[in-house]
C-alpha cells in the first residue's frame, strides 16, 4: 500500500523569503539530490549533515542556485525514509527551477499532505498526530498552536488508546463468557461489568466532547462580522483590533483577492473577521445588508459586533440591523463616547434585549478591554486558559466521538432490554472501532487519502 | 563596525507551508539556540549537522515546537559567522513563538538584510554580489533568475573589477609623471596612453549600460496596463497570459489588499499587470480612464495592451481611449475574430497611426503566440535570449556607470584642453572609485545600510 516513488516538493510558502526548500522523500532521494548537485557527493556524506554547493542543470551545465543541501538517511526523518532538503535563496523563479530539475531526474511532485501521510503509513505518527501537524501549520493563535501541540505530543491519541484499551477488555471478558457459557457466574457479573464498564467510557467520551465547542473556536477561530451603518466607526474598531494584535490576512487558496480573511488575536482566542475588506473598501453594509447573501453571511456568523453612533440619533437603519441580528449572538458597541451623548441609550438596551452593550470610544482608546473581556466571557466564561485540558478541536474527531457515544449507548440499551450478549458485543466493539478511526488504527483508505489531501502542498 | 549581537529572524516567507525557519547568526547563536532546545547538546555537536529535538520554553518548561536544528559553525557559513537554523513546522504562530523565545534568551531581531549585510561586511561577498540575492528572490522568470545568478556569481564583480584594474593602472602612470616630471619623453606617451585608455574603459561602460533597458525589464518586468471598453474581452485576455503561463500574485508588503500585482511570464520576462483585480472586478475601466489617476498609471506603463471588438463598431469611447494612449507604447488587439467583422479596421490602423495591431480571438485561442513575439520584439527585438551577457539591471549600478562615464568624458575634454595631468588624474581616479561603488568597495556606510534596508527579512 505503501508508494515507494521518491517525492518532491516545495515545502516552504510561497512568496518573497530569505529561504526556500525543496524537499525530496523515498529511497532515491538522495541520488537524485547528487544528480543536480555540484560539491561534495552526497551519496557518501555521513546522515544528518548538511553541505554547501551549486545545483547545477546536468544538460546545460547551467548553474540554477546556490544552496544548502541536508541528507537525511531513514529512519530518523520526518517520513522515516531519506530525506534531501535543499535550501535556495527563496526566489520563487530559482526554487521552481530547481523542484523542475529533481523532478526531471526521477522524483515525483508530491501531492498536498504526502509527506506527512508516508509519516503515518510508515507507522512514525498516528493519524490524530498527523491532522495535528496540520492543526500547527495553521494555528493562529498561541492558543491554538498549544492544543494542536499536546495532540501532536499524542496526549489525544493515548487518551483514546486508554479508552480503547477499556473496551477491548470489556469485549474479552465478553467474550470469555459467550466461549464458556459453562461458567455461569461469570456472565452475571460480565453484565453488569458491561454496563459499568460502557458507562464508564461514555463518560469520558462525553467529557471530551463537552472540549468541542472551545477547541473548534481555538482552531478555527471565532467568525466575526461587523455591522453598522456608514460613519459609525466599524473601521475604527477594525483598525483597532489590528493595532492591538497585528492581523494576519490570509488569502485563501485558490483564489485571487475575492476571499481574504484576517484574524486578530483576543487574549489567545483567534477572532475571524469576515469581509473586512469589505468593510474598508465601502461603509454601503447596510445597503448589502438588505441582500439575503449578506443575511446569510450574518447566520453563519459565531459572533456579530453591532456598532451604533452614541453621538446620533438611533436611525431606521439601526432598527433593521437590530432585526437582522435577532436570535443571533451578538454584542452591542456605541461607538464615538467622546462626542456629546444623543442616543437613547434606554432604547438601545430594550432592542439589545439582553445582550451586552458596551460604550466605547476607538478615538479615545476607551472600550477595546471590555469588548475584549466581553468575548472571552461569551466564549470561554472568561477563562481560555487552556491549561493541561485536551481540547477536541477537529470536525472529523467530534463526528467520530459523537458515534462512539451513541454506540455505547446501544450497548447500554440492548443490555437493559437483556439482548444477547453478542448483540450487545457488536455495539461496543464499534465504538472501539469507531475510537481507532481517530487515531487511524481502523481507519479507511480512501479516507485517508481525502484527509491528507487537505494538507498544504510540501508537507 | 561589524556588529557583534547574535541576530535572529524568521526566514521562510511568512504564510501557510510545511517548513518555517528562525534563523540565527552570530558568536553566542549556538549557545542561544541551546538554550530552548531539548535534545542533543547543540555546543557540542559537529559542525554541518542537523538534530532532531523540541524547543522548550525554559520558564514554563511547555514544549513550543518539534523542531531539526542545523547548527553551522563559521566561517563556512552565509555570514561567516556561526549560524543555526531552527526548522518548524511551518505555522506562523508557532514560529513566531520560537523567534520570541530566542530573541529573549539573547539574540535580537535582525534588521531586514542584516544577514546578508554581514556575509558582505565579513568579506564573503561584494555589493553587487549581495544585491544578486535580493534579485535573486525577487526573480519573477527564469531570464530574471539567470541575470541575478550571474551577477551572484562575481560575473558583474569581475567586469568591474577589470576596469576599475586599467584604470588604477593609468592612474600610476600618471602618478610617475608627476613624481618623475624629469623623464619629458614618458609624459608624453602617457598623455596619448591616458586618451586611449581611458577611451577604452570609456567603449566598454557605454556598452554594460546598453543591456540596462532590457536587464531593467528582465529583472523588474513589463509595466503592463491592459485597456479597452466593457466587453472587448480584457479578462479573457488577462485569463489567456495566466492559463498559458501561471501568474504569480504578489501582494505589496505593508499593504492589505489595496495593491495587487499579476506577474506572467511571456517568453521568459515578466510581464508586470497593472491593477488587474480592478479589470476583473469592474469593467468601469473606461470611465475611470477620465480620471487624471488613470491617466497617470497609463503615462507609468511599460506597454499598454488595448482591446478593441473585432464585431462592433467604433465608438466614442474607443477614440477617446486612443487619444490617452497617444505618445505612449502600446499594442492594439482586436479581439473576438470568431464574430462578423464590424470593426472599421482601416479606421483603426489610421488611428493606431503605425503601432502593431494583431487581430485574435481569446475564444477560438487565436493571436496569443503573434502577441507574445510583437512583445518580445517591442523589447527585445525578438531576441530574448540573455545568454552569457551580463545585463545592468540594478538602477544604483545604472546611475553610478553613467557619472563614470561623465567622469571620464570629463578626463578626455581635461585632455583635449591640455590641462595639467593631475587634474585629469583626479578625475580618472573619481571614475575608479564610482566603480568601485558597485562593488561595493569606496562606498559610504549609510549606502550600505540604505540598501540593505531593502531587503527582506531573515535574508
Amino acid at each position: 500500500m505503501i508508494d515507494t516513488d521518491t517525492i518532491a516538493a516545495i515545502s516552504t510558502p510561497l512568496g518573497e523569503g530569505a529561504i526556500a526548500i525543496v524537499r525530496l522523500s523515498g529511497e532515491e532521494a538522495i541520488p537524485i539530490a547528487s544528480k543536480v548537485f555540484e560539491g561534495k557527493n552526497l551519496n557518501e556524506v555521513s546522515s544528518h549533515t548538511i553541505h554547501y554547493g551549486k545545483i547545477i542543470d546536468p544538460e546545460t551545465k547551467e548553474m540554477v542556485e546556490e544552496v544548502m543541501v541536508t541528507v537525511m538517511r531513514g529512519p530518523r526523518t520526518f517520513t522515516t525514509e531519506n530525506v534531501v532538503e535543499i535550501n535556495c535563496h527563496g526566489g520563487l523563479a530559482s526554487v521552481n527551477r530547481v523542484l523542475e530539475l529533481v523532478l526531471g531526474y526521477g522524483a515525483r511532485i508530491a501531492e498536498p499532505g504526502e509527506f506527512t501521510k508516508r509519516a503515518f503509513l510508515n507507522g512514525r505518527i498516528d493519524l490524530s498526530q498527523a491532522e495535528a501537524v496540520m492543526d500547527l501549520i495553521r494555528a493562529k493563535t498561541d492558543k491554538a498552536m498549544n492544543v494542536a501541540l499536546k495532540q501532536l505530543d499524542g496526549k489525544l491519541s493515548k487518551l483514546v488508546e486508554k479508552l480503547r484499551q477499556e473496551l477491548i477488555e470489556t469485549v474479552a471478558h465478553v467474550e470469555v463468557n459467550i466461549d464458556y457459557p459453562e461458567y455461569d457466574d461469570v456472565e452475571e457479573m460480565s453484565h453488569q461489568m458491561l454496563l459499568e464498564r460502557t458507562k464508564k467510557v461514555y463518560d469520558q467520551v462525553e467529557k471530551l466532547l463537552e472540549t468541542a465547542k472551545q477547541g473548534k473556536i481555538l482552531r478555527e477561530g471565532i467568525k466575526t462580522a461587523i455591522i453598522g451603518r456608514p460613519n459609525v466607526g466599524k473601521s475604527s474598531l477594525l483598525n483597532a483590533f489590528v493595532q492591538e494584535t497585528k492581523a494576519i490576512v490570509t488569502d485563501i487558496p485558490g483564489t485571487t483577492r475575492d476571499v481574504i480573511e484576517e484574524y486578530v488575536n483576543v487574549r489567545g482566542v483567534p477572532l475571524r473577521l469576515i469581509d473586512t475588506a469589505g468593510i474598508r473598501e465601502t461603509e454601503d453594509i447596510v445597503e448589502r445588508i438588505g441582500v439575503e447573501r449578506s443575511r446569510q453571511a450574518l447566520k453563519e456568523s459565531d459572533l456579530i459586533l453591532f456598532v451604533l453612533n452614541y453621538g446620533e440619533k438611533l436611525t431606521e437603519e439601526d432598527r433593521k440591523l437590530f432585526e437582522a441580528v435577532d436570535g443571533l449572538e451578538y454584542i452591542v458597541i456605541v461607538n464615538k463616547t467622546d462626542l456629546e451623548q444623543v442616543i437613547d441609550l434606554e432604547e438601545v438596551e430594550r432592542l439589545a434585549n439582553g445582550k451586552k452593550i458596551i460604550t466605547a470610544s476607538m478615538k479615545e482608546d476607551i472600550g477595546m478591554d471590555q469588548l475584549e473581556a466581553t468575548i472571552a466571557e461569551t466564549f470561554f466564561e472568561g477563562d481560555i486558559d487552556g491549561g493541561d485540558l485536551t481540547y477536541i478541536s477537529n470536525v472529523r474527531h467530534i463526528q467520530l466521538l459523537k458515534q462512539t457515544m451513541q454506540a455505547l449507548k446501544d450497548a447500554e440499551q440492548a443490555m437493559e432490554a437483556q439482548m444477547p450478549i453478542d448483540l450487545v458485543q457488536m455495539d461496543v466493539t464499534r465504538a472501539w472501532e469507531l475510537l481507532g478511526e481517530i487515531i487511524g488504527d481502523t481507519v479507511q483508505e480512501s479516507l485517508i487519502d481525502q484527509l491528507f489531501s487537505q494538507f498544504c502542498l510540501g508537507k
